[in-house]
Parts: C-alpha cells; structure tokens; sequence
C-alpha cells in the first residue's frame, strides 16, 4: 500500500525524520511517501501557524489522491485540517494525535502529553476533548523547546524533554507518554527506555492504523460529514478547488 | 470607532448585505467597513471551504489592523480563524456565532439555532461546545437552504426558513431564535414579527459587543494563548507571514 | 434608555458606587436609575444573605417594571433572582456575573475570578456552571476581603486584592481577571494598569449588554421559562405578589 | 426524634396531607411537626414562587432551630433554601428532590419524573444537575396538574398522572418513577399497584433519610460552606435576621 | 427485617467486624446476618482481587435470597457486582460505597474520601462518576495501609488515617470525610472525634438504606436493566447458575 | 507473532467463529489462538452473565501468559475483566469494543452501534463513557436477535440486523456502523455491501490493533493501575491466583 505522511510545515528535515520514522515501523510491502506543503510555516506552534498550515495541508492531501494513495497521514500534533481532508480524500486520513491517543489509552491507564510549548497546550486540550480523550490523561506539559530545535537535537534539550516527562509520571500519575510534537518522533524508543513506561509516538501509531484500515478495507464514510464537499466555484490563490 | 467587519466568503453580494445589517444597528459614531477575502469560495457550507476561508480571513484582519480598526468581526456562524485573528490583532475580534449566543442566553432560557444546511450542524454543534452553550441550545436545525439562495431570497424559501424556526420553538422546546448564517442578517426583524419570539442575528450581536468592548477599553489580553505570534519564517503564497 | 441598576444588598454607599460605575461607562442617553431593596442584609456572603435578597430584589423589579425602566441589571455577582426576575420583567434582565464572563471570554482564551470571601466561591462555581463558562475559567479565588471593607477601601485591602489577581494570573494561568463583587466596580480601571491584562467588573459590562440589547430591540423571550409568573394568592407580607 | 417537615408554600390543605405521608412512614418514636410559612404563595409552580417561598421557608427553620428538631425536611420538589437552611440549622436538612433520587437510584437502573406544570420541569433539571443524577434519569415529564388540584385529587387527574407515568416507563425507558411534587405524596402506592414499579415518593424518602441520620449521630458539617452565617445587619422585614 | 451484609473477600475477621458495625447502627427488629464467599482473595485491593470477589459474592446472593433476607449490603467500597446482585436479587442491593456518598452529600457541601491504597483509588473515581458524585467529591486520598492491617489496628496507622483525613479536609477542602474500605467501619466515631466534621462510613449508611427501603416498601424494579437474568445454561464450575 | 483471541463465552462455535474472522484478516506472520472459558455461561447478555464470565476469561488470560503470547484479545462485546486481565498479563490486551470504537471513530464522524438484546445496551453505553467515545456515537440500538441465534444466521435475522442498522444511519444519523457483538464478526462484510458505509467490528479491529502494538513494541505499562497485582492468598475456586 501507498502511504502519504504530510509534514504540515515548510521544515524539510522535519518531513525527512518524519519520513524515517514512519519507515522505520511500516510493514514491508507498504510505501512511505513524506512530503510537505509548499506554502505555508516553517513550524507550527501557535494558531496562527496552524491556521494557515490546515489550508496549505489541503493541497497535499489532493496530490496524495491524485498518486492514489491508500492513506493520509496528517503528522502535525494538532491535527490541522482533518475533516476538510476527509471530505475530499477517498482514502482513510489519520491524525497523530488522533492515533497516539488510541494507543495509548489500550497500553496505560492514564498517559502524559510531553509537548513544544506552552503556547500549543490549548491546542492539545482541544484533541483530547475532540476525540473523548481528556479523562484518560493525567495531564500536557510543555518541556518549552522550540519545534525547529528538535531538528539538530542537543543533549541538554534531551534531558529537558525527559525531565519533562519523569514530572508527568512523577507528578501527574501519567502511566505512559505521548510526544506532543511530530519532530520528537524519533526519540521514542530512547526516552522509554530512560522512563521505563510506553512513549508513543503519533507518527508510528498513524503509519500503523493506516495499515490496519487498509487490511481491513475500511475506509472513511462518505455519508454524512465527510461526503464530498459541495461543489462551488473558488477564486484567487485557492481557485483549484473549484468543481 | 472603526469597526471591520468580514465576510469570510468571497460573495461580494453577501458582505454588502452584512455591512448593511451592521450600519443598521451601529452607533452614528461608529464606521463599518464590510470586507471579504480575495480568495477562497463563494460561500462556507463544508469543512473544506471553512479551512481555506479561515487562511484568507487572516489577510484581511491584517489588513483592518494597518488601518487601524477597533475592532474586528468575522461574519460567518462558524466563526473561521478566531484565535489566531485574535494573535495577530490588537483590537478585539468576535465571531458572530459566539455574539448571538451571548445575547440569545440573556433573553430566553433556551435558544434554537436554524441554519442552512445540514451539512454545517457540526460546525454549529463544535461552536455551542467551544463556548459553553450546549445546555442553552434546544438544538440546531438546517432549513436545507444554500447559503447563496439566501441572497436573493424568494418567498417559499422565507417560508421554507420561518417554518424551521416554527419547529424548533415547538417541537423543541426554544424560546428564542439565532439564526445560523450571517447571510440570515437582514430576516431577523422579519421573523421575530411571524415567530412572536426574540430571533438574534449575529452580526448585529457582534456590532453591539464590539461598540460595548470599545467603550469599555478593553481589548484582547496579550497575556497566554492570544500573545503575537511566534516570529518565523513563511514560504509561498503565505510569506506575507513571516516576521 | 432608562436602566435600572439594582444593589441586591442594603447598604447604600454601595448603591451609590455601583451607579457611579455604571454612569460612567453608559452612553449620554441612557439615564442610570441605581436602588437598593428596603429589606434584606447589608451585604451578600453566604447563601442566607443571598436567599433573602434575592427575595427582595423582586420589590425593585416590579417598581423598576412600573416606572418603565428598558433593562434591569442586577449588581451582585450571585446573580440572585435572575429567573424569577425575568419572569416579572417585560425589558430584559441582565446579571453581573453572567455579564462578566461574556466580555471576559472575548478578549481572553482563559479568565480567572478574584472574589472577596471563599464562602462566596460555590456561588460562583455553581455560576460558572450554570452559564456555561467552567472549561473558559482558570479558577477562582478569595482575596479574603469582607464585602464592606469595599466602600472605603485602604491601600492594604488593594494590594491583597492586586496580590490575588497576581496569583490567578501567574499560577492558575488566567489571561484576564473577572471582579468577582460589584463592590469591586471602581477599581477594574486601576487593576489593570497594574496588572497589564484585561480586568473586567461585571457592572459596566451589563450596562453595555443593557444598551446593546435595547439597541437591537431584543428583549426577554415570554415563550416558556419566562412567561409572566402563574396568577395565584401570596399571603402575608409577600401579599403584593397576589395577582 | 423530632422531624420538622416544612410545606414552603402556604396551602394548609397540602401542609396536612404532606404531615399524613410522613406520620404514616415514621417510626413510632419519631414525632412528625407538619408546618408551614405565614408568608409566601398558595403554590410553587414558577421562579418566582419559588424565590419567594425560599426566603419564607427560613423563618421556619429557624423557629424549628428553637423547638429543637433533630432533622428539617424542605417538602417541595425545587428543594427551595436548602443551603441557606443548612448554614442556619444544627440539625440536618434534607430536601425532598434530593431523597427520592437517592433512593430511586438504588431500586432502579433509571428513574423516570412525572411532575405538575411543564413550567416547573427545568427546576427539576437543574436539581437533577446539581445532585449529579442527570445520567440516571430517563426524562423528566409534565402531567399539566396545577399543584393545588392535587389537593382533591379528581379520578380523571389521577389516570391523567398514572398515563404520564406510562409514557415515563414505555416511551422514556423510566424503571421507576419519582413523584415531582410534594402534593403527590399519598399516590405514591396506588400509582406503584397500577404500573407494576416502583413509585418514589420525596416526603416519604426524605423522613426515613432523617431517621437514619440521627440514628448514626450524623449532621451538617459546620466546616466550609454550611458553616453559620456570618454574622451582619438585615434590615426592614427581613430584621430577624440580624446577628 | 433480615439484612444480609455480604464481606466480598475472605478475611473472617473483617466479615466478623463488618457484622459488628452493622449490628451497632441497625433498629432493634433488624436482624444482621454477616457472611462471606467461600472463594477469593483475603482482601481486595487492586482488579484482581475485584473480578475474582465480584463472581464470588454472587453465591452469597444467591444464599441470602434462598434465607428470605429483605436486604442486601455489599461491603467493599468498589461496589463489587451490584449490577448482577440486583438481577437475581427480588431484595434490595445496596452498595457501601454508594451508601456512604449519598449521606455525605447531605451533611457537607463537599466530602472527602480516605481509603487504604493508591491502587484502589481510580475504583473510587469509577464509582464517584457513575453515581454521578464527582462534582461533590473534594478528591479521593489514599493512607497507604493495606487492607488487612486494618483488622489489627496499630496507633500509628491511625494516626496515618487521620493524618490523610487531616490533608483532605485542610488542602483539599473537604467538610466531611468519607471512609473508602469496609474495613474502616469501626473507626467512624473516633476519627469524627479527632476531626470534628462528620466522617461516613458505607457499612452503617448501607444498614440504614436498607431499613429505609423495607420500611417504605420499595424494591428493585424488576423492569429493565435489573429483571431477573437471561435463562441459560452455565457450565464448570459455575454451573449452579444454569436455569 | 502470537495472538491468544478469548471468547468469554462457553459457545464453541461461537469460539471458531471468532477464531475464523481473526485469521481472516490477521498477517501471514501471526498465528491466532481462538480460545474460551472452561466455565461459565453460553452467552452473555445481562450484568450476571457479564460478572461471572469475567472472573472466568482471566483463567485464559493466565494461560496464554504461560504460552507466551504476544497480545490478548477480550472478544465479547462488554469488554470484560479488561482491567484485571491487563494486572496480569505482560503482553497488551484488548478488547473489542474498544477496537471497534477506535477504528469507527477514524472513518465516520457519527457510528452507530447495532448490538443484539436491549438487555446489553446499558453495557454499550458504559463503556462508551469509560473510553470518552459517548459523543461520537449517535446512538446504539438492539435488534433483539438472541447472541446464540447468530450462530446460525437464518436470512430473516440478517434482515432484522440489517433494518437496524438502516435505523441507525437513516434516524439516527450513523456515518458508519459498529457491530455490538463479537458473534456478528463474519456478517460485517455483507452488510457493508448492503449498507454502503463502513461497518465495523471489533474482532477484526482488536487483531489489527494487536498486530501494530506489537510491532511498535508497546506493551501493557507496569507502572500504576496496571502493575502485577498485589500478592495475596485467594482460597477455594479461585486458590490458582495466590501468590
């Protein structure tokens, strides 16, 4: 199967690690295609940024259809655009926050959110309730590290983030963490190992859903809100979308 | 005091209209400038026009802070791109869904919410959650009306709209009105005089609040989540953005 | 517009302070009418106080009615006898806190409440609760003031009152303050220069909810809640109430 | 023991029989005191009735404070003054909403309520709120009896009540039914012979809560928000009331 | 009347003092019959021990019923089974955890609980919620005594209770405590003592309900949810519930 | 990889049958072991039924721990003993309504849930509280098809189960439909042909879910809730768990 994993920022060595670590647990007969909108934020981390990353998402979950891809994954811890894309995707489109969630709640009976930020936690808040998650957190906290510096990771920024997440253990009563940020994807078997309890990361937990509902023919429901969007003409910089 | 007040779609008949229904009910001492994007779709009515009118909104909050506006209003019931309209504004901003549920609460113990399609109560439903009103609300109707019909609107699609509103005051239990679309604006004189019930219409709402935060002096807090955006760099049709 | 602004409890340096609130945020012509009920307590801190005012609030409505007053307003933060008073009342009726938190939730993400004594703070609770606003509120706090020592306020009694305000915004994360008495009205202005956010006193919010409602010809639904109370004999010193 | 139930409105009639219902579930050691306040309306079917007998119930909780009762009981569905009561009694007072809920719960997966007037069901939602019960009522129902017919209960106001209980069980899935008025307490039994579940009556439920309290030595804490009131200046009719 | 109080583990020593609590609150005419399964763990403490205790105290259902008890208590505070005991029971089932919530919400504006292992305590938030006593809860604490030190109480185990009672009431803000185990039961009166607000403990509250509800007639609705089970066969060594 | 998939139910066909629907759509490489209890009811329809199978699958959860199996899987729709088995097992366990929920809830905006006796729904609606699922589902409704009818399915229960399901999307709103029994795995297919929207169930999603946890090497947390269980004697039936 075709996988499209859609690094909502401009950062190219983000979508390259995203790439990676969607590979690193794909199955063997599925193929990874990491990408990244041509306009738009070089990190995503308050709503300005997610704002105008959701609309410039669109266009790539629109090139994934036109490759026939069998999965969108939308790798930006918020979620950014995820029902618009179900409404003009064929295939199944995943959050990974959505899918973080999903795997952490069957491994822990409470987890942590470890994230960029302070400035992202509304954001965080927001999933959790969106998709039904808040009483089965313990709590989101921010280790206060730009996105971008996960890029060329320091030690002292690691011990940061793993501060961060022993207080939510420690702290919180978080039982396992979820990673608040895509670009913190590849440090997730280092940290459990640090921790000693599961550190999802969305990435991997998307990439593995997307097989899931591939093998089992699911795809999203194209009754009701996600049916196509109603057709209408467009103007200016989004005239594509015209139907 | 100047206020801007935008339609989110790109109908150049509908942010006529809308401006007209503010200047009807702004103070003499108050300017109403009525805008609209240069891009996007002719009308909101899926998630899809939603994420790429809330991209094009932000040019013209931008646009409304180099001229000094005291406020800003984004006339569209799913009230697109307010939190980060309120990161990059000084003045105010108010959604004009939030405005009328803010009134509707004051004069009925429970308001009704009619609409145009069915394919926008989500919207409608994700907002009376994100503010806190889904206990004020006896529920949201669609008179299956599309947005631009309500342009240029023919009788049997005024009765078409007043007998929605019929059935949620009777078989659900309103007491009031709010009328979920801003191209709705200039009925609800009209219908509150069939209905015999207060029916808000939330662009004149958000005009009254943004007078009534004007002369209060306040403004949006730049402390916590609607702080200025993060400097960074933009690329592409949005780097307009960057700082 | 002629609004009627009423001091639940019977102390009247406060009915004087609360009108002088109130006229100095009106328009040039709206005439402040501000009262106090002849019967009940000197001020409202636990639920006794509130029961019994609440009682005699409905004296003022009902003269408030025979003088034709446009809108009535309510100015302590329990919002004591709003239901009933809406019932009586054919202008709208306006509480303080319910006015509070609706301007508050506009110019910030989260407000938090300082009030005066904790034995006040389950009615603000309860408050937030009933209009909706718990999940937008960053906590409550008692600066531990008695309601009267608001009347000639000592420096001292400021500083606690700023330091609470400090504590909401610092360690509860509140991105603005909510005065939670109407005694506090005279003081938001102040407040805010100290504290560089946002301070809203639920008094002039409700003297602009007042005059925007009026503005827009909206007043109290007589559909189902508040439809004119159920004729019927009161005995006794409630006998006026016998229709 | 002896049990203080108050009827807060002022029909004598209804004092009487809601003194029968408690006299014919009591202990034989437990002495019934049936009364009700000087002041206030012939029946509680709106805010304002209920506003009003809220502060009247007070004058009698107190004189009950002077007779030494071991428990107070409130006999009206909306539970009026209860926390007030609770600051100035020693004893402990129960409401009669709060009792049948309480023992509802245990005899059923879901209670249904079938009260008077359509105008009192959102006190009873507000009460099932408050109590935390809102998830184990199958709906709230109105017989549209005004209160004061209940009195002398016709044959076609019964099979009126008992055909709204119907509907509770076989429309709303109720597997018992909670009397929602005071009024109804002598039909608790033959309403459970017709409809075959049980039928919980509050007077009822509230005097055995009251016996059990006092057999375990249990009452209000005086630590938190029951604690006396504080102590301050009331004035005119409401003077008593100063400490 | 006979009220069986079933022990869900198999200490004989906790069953014994189970019995003892409840014979020092029951009415003269009560008959307490105290027992306990023949199966399962000595103490339950995490969801192990509850599943296992859970299928076990069935038997003892089965037993009381064949005995014509008129009532039936489950004393663990995780409610083990009441679901299940209610559909083989024609007697009432009675929780203690259930008992214990519902008396403290009368006598406190807020309670408290106080129970043995931090591992038990999302089996206290389970209950709170599905009872819907969440909002009336100051929080659940645990003093980190194993169940079965409680048979042999030392001084300064005691004093580790108290000391927890103490931090619920003083930083948690509780009016009342209480008392998370069975096991405590004995213990009520003299912390009440040390603590001076009302401390409840589910084994006497339960005995109370369970005369209330025999003196008022009233028992589980045999309609919905808890009609008599499903016929069908059981194999193994649960054959005995084969009908 | 192994996967151990426990029937709580004591129906051996219904066992292959769920063993079938596993294999079906589990990979190449893993190898599913379709199991049930020794003891304990034929099917589970009701809170007894429920009670006793839970004490019984964990006797499975045991042995397939001895087999050193990579995941379990809790195939009846209750999800029972979910807790307990995830104390005991080291491996992650599953259960399939939990699956069902996760998987429905990425391809629709709204599932329904079509299960087979009323009795069960409660039990639906539990744990859609217990995983935060509650608004996301529009709805769960019976058939009224007894669990061991579908054994073997005549075509006029298929017509029942398929009207329901029309129910669900065409009355409800249902974007797509979660089969509430694990005895429906093998009519999934056919019914999504019929019904043209996603028809989930959660045998297949459980398998899928199993597979990706073990490929990302997560596992159950042994820190909190979760850690072994606490060591203990158990006598008579159940002496096999002492430790």
């Amino acid at each position: 199967m075709k996988i499209q994993i859609i690094n909502p920022n401009t950062c190219q060595g983000m979508t390259e690690a995203i790439g990676r670590s969607a590979e690193a647990v794909s199955l063997s007969d599925s193929q990874i295609i990491a990408c990244s909108p041509q306009h738009g934020p070089r990190s995503i981390e308050c709503a300005l940024d997610e704002t105008i990353a959701a609309a410039a998402v669109l266009d790539e979950i629109a090139k994934g259809r036109e490759q026939g891809v069998d999965a969108h994954i939308i790798a930006c811890f918020g979620d950014p655009a995820l029902d618009a894309a179900r409404e003009i995707a064929s295939a199944p489109v995943i959050g990974v926050a959505e899918a973080a969630f999903k795997l952490a709640s069957i491994v822990s009976h409470r987890f942590g959110i470890v994230t960029t930020l302070a400035r992202t936690l509304p954001a965080a808040e927001h999933l959790l309730h969106r998709y039904g998650y808040q009483h089965l957190c313990s709590g989101a906290r921010a280790a206060e590290i730009p996105v971008l510096d996960l890029e060329e990771l320091q030690q002292d920024t690691f011990e940061q983030l793993k501060n961060e997440c022993l207080a939510a253990i420690q702290q919180d009563g978080a039982d396992s963490i979820v990673l608040g940020c895509a670009g913190m994807s590849e440090l997730a078997q280092e940290l459990s190992s640090c921790l000693n309890v599961p550190v999802i990361d969305g990435v991997s937990a998307a990439v593995k859903l997307a097989e899931s509902l591939h093998q089992l023919k699911l795809s999203t429901s194209k009754r009701g809100q996600y049916a196509a969007p109603i057709q209408k003409q467009f103007i200016g910089r989004y005239q594509q979308w015209s139907r």
